[in-house]
């Protein structure tokens, strides 16, 4: 069995990592999307908004175990600009972080395939009291104006990035290696806890456009793209801008201050090991193998 | 003291092993079972469906705490079929594990008997507004459908192996030892909340089977086999296909390119450290003494 | 400063032992009985039954970690039948975890003082829609029998040592030191979960009678003696019995099957590292300097 | 990029730890606050009490993750009087976690503006039903007299420097350095839980003023300060009592009676390694260089 498995290793280390972000991100989906079907579907009675932020959180946390990835083409971004990841290999990340995302969407859909097509009365519908789009991808609450919305996402990704480089910096917080993506989950729950009600903390344009794909073929039709007033924009662009952002105030405020130690500062191209979640070194030793 | 206990000491390791199986499944539902029975004779008001989840995620983390044991059919098979576990002990470990469920479903049928009589008025129902059969086995939502329990099961249960296996494989996320229990627990909190209320998460053949014969004997009659149109067999068979999906897709994407230390390339043998929970070598090596 | 403070070492270990179980217990109850008066007097408003869980399981947390003491008659009354604590100290324990209780009961009583004057109309009633002497000790629920609660506490004890006692025993789950005031804190949350509708989960006698005590004083009268059917002897003789039947079970079903190291099978008498928590010894030889 | 933001280092390290200060009090209010802000505007559908405490509790954690500082004057100021921590630079702690405060609440209110908006119909109240002046900082129960009051932060406090001294005592709980943010944070979710419904715990004089200063600021107006009572000055006074209270029964029942290791009875000076999260030293020694 072990034999016959070996057979199919893949040798190429970007598709690899492809593989291993679109895994990680279709967890993260999986059980994000899938307490938000749970609660919807139940009205409540099955979980609450708690149960929402703790299976996005906790599909975080299992994403990162399962996967190592980055899950989010947002921190893919901040590393590049960083310098410490490749720019050539963000596409690549990118697309298969949404594909994830998309087809995780998918088996939600099919798990929740009575549920939903109950609880809407056999209609698939954006808005209105029994909308089932909002399962999948985020929708602004009704007050909020598009200028409000990308405030709230860029302070809400800012945030992200604040707390997930502070962790995978070993100069800074000696987190044990194998806590790292419970402490991410962390940070994604208490950002969800103290930022999502406004429009759904998507913090992340993969974990927002895959499923809004699905829920456009699958039924739900245009309007997913159409309803709060064209939102579905916001999620893609704002989380971008807010990463870049956070991960500006964390280097200024913080990481730059680090004293150096003396072999350091005479060999400073042996820096780059504190990347997301300090594994970016590791990964990349092992991937290279 | 000490040496009056030691007299008892069991030398077949089989005989241990069972052992531990029944005591750590019997932890599981105690605590599992427990939490559904003080939610439902109290109406939700000493507890919610999160303490139900909360339940049965910190029964199988004290279950593993106190046995070290699978306290899965399913996860054995996988283990079994990955050959990392022999196959003559599945029956033993299988019959053992339902065993503990029962147990423990008589232990909680006594601390609640009280409880279930004024609740129920005096009846055991398994339907109805005051039926008490699903604190013991889970029961399907009126609006599933039997395929679309077993897709649930199936969806549920390969999510599960594939936290589990990334939690026990040393190479992809060192989690520290004493943790693992506490992980595994989480990713059964996380399946709850975002899986649970198609079909109330059985994800285990003896979790479902043992308490739910405990019910037929113990006076709620021939109706627990009956109802949900049959429904007693689902969660015996789909999470043992589920189980062997994730152990495949978690093979296949993950564990298969991890590049190989080279003395590992030479000794191939030397590999099933990575058992459940990356115990199950230890195991071995301290029940063989 | 600190030599100021050096000046009051005490040199005594059992007053130092007796000190720290004081006030081990007095954290506890803080938290635990501040919780239950927090959801009382706001009328589940301000937290909910799983707050109180949360109170109590993190009252354990850090009454261990502030005093490292064992918090509970009934713990050290297991720890004395295995010999790995002196029967002499256990009355001295046992006086000094209730005065804790009590102590803490009059702070938390000291603290919601005009919350419980404004919640019960000015009156101090045991029973009733505004009885407030449920946010210190334990009554049991209308539809229990003495016998029920007996069974109850019988099992909830048992549970709680076979955890505790696995916690601690670093042959079976090699537990972080740092953390395993943590997972007995975790080990008390499941319990409140899934046991605790009953009658409350009291598991500890001086949890149990230190604060009673304090109502009875305090003016909540004679009645928190009489109430439930004479119900304060149960949670103080109750838990005694179940903490042994849980150890007997640990030990006959798990640790006397650990298989010895040579070393210990010659030299039997290095065994009793394995105390409550695994910090039995440790203490012993600090305390001892 | 590496290169142009070490362009940006700061030499003086009293300006580095205040700015540490400052972020890391901001990140505490940007989740803590947030998360009220959130349960307030959707009156408890996204969230409930326990958010609120998860909220403070996490953003603790966190804010001690991204900068490793004392969050707190009232801490700082415990630190001094134990002669851990210069007197000189309390003054300049002092202000700057309060200017944290002070920015992370515009920050909140920057991205709650169209929901504080809405749901208070366009008013800025401090009291009445639609009352917003609650989320940034905190007001009394209506039953609760000021000396109540000041009792409740004395006690609170009291506790939670109990609960943090005995974290970062390497004497004590052995706790593992990356966990003490998070186990810092569980003290402050267990004080909430037991001690939040009275005043709101604040515990921390610029967790309190600041964001005070900011509703005076931004349209509340000079009620703010006049609600309660009067009610401003308990959440700066109280605290710094209680933290005293509480650095006393710590020392006094626990920390004095630690053994000596040899060495240290010689070297007295060696002592200061346990300051606040056992991080102190590390930190002087790192931010020295």
């Amino acid at each position: 069995m072990e034999r016959l498995l070996r057979k199919c290793r893949i040798r190429s280390q970007l598709v690899r990592e492809c593989m291993a972000e679109c895994l990680g991100v279709y967890v993260l989906i999986l059980f994000g999307c899938g307490s938000v079907a749970q609660v919807t579907t139940t009205e409540d009675k099955k979980g609450q908004y708690l149960s929402i932020n703790l299976g996005f959180a906790m599909g975080v946390t299992f994403g990162v175990f399962v996967s190592r990835a980055h899950l989010n083409p947002a921190v893919t971004l901040s590393l590049c600009v960083l310098g410490r990841h490749p720019w050539m290999k963000l596409p690549f990340y990118a697309f298969f972080q949404a594909l994830g995302a998309f087809l995780a969407a998918a088996t939600v859909g099919l798990q929740y395939y009575d549920a939903i097509r109950v609880y809407g009365g056999g209609e698939l519908t954006v808005t209105g009291p029994t909308a089932t789009a909002g399962i999948f991808a985020t929708y602004p609450a009704d007050y909020l104006s598009v200028w409000g919305g990308v405030v709230d996402q860029v302070i809400g990704t800012a945030a992200l990035l604040l707390c997930v480089l502070a962790l995978g910096d070993q100069k800074n917080s000696p987190v044990p290696d194998g806590l790292q993506p419970v402490l991410v989950g962390a940070a994604v729950l208490v950002i969800g806890i103290s930022m999502g009600s406004n429009s759904g903390y998507a913090l992340n344009p993969a974990r927002d456009f895959g499923p809004r794909l699905f829920t456009y073929i699958a039924g739900w039709g245009v309007e997913v793209f159409e309803a709060g007033g064209g939102w579905w924009w916001v999620p893609i662009v704002a989380p971008c801008g807010g990463a870049l952002l956070g991960t500006l105030i964390y280097e200024l405020m913080i990481e730059v201050h680090h004293p150096l130690r003396l072999a350091e500062e005479q060999m400073p191209r042996q820096e780059p090991t504190e990347g997301k979640m300090g594994l970016e070194l590791e990964e990349d030793c092992e991937k290279s193998t």
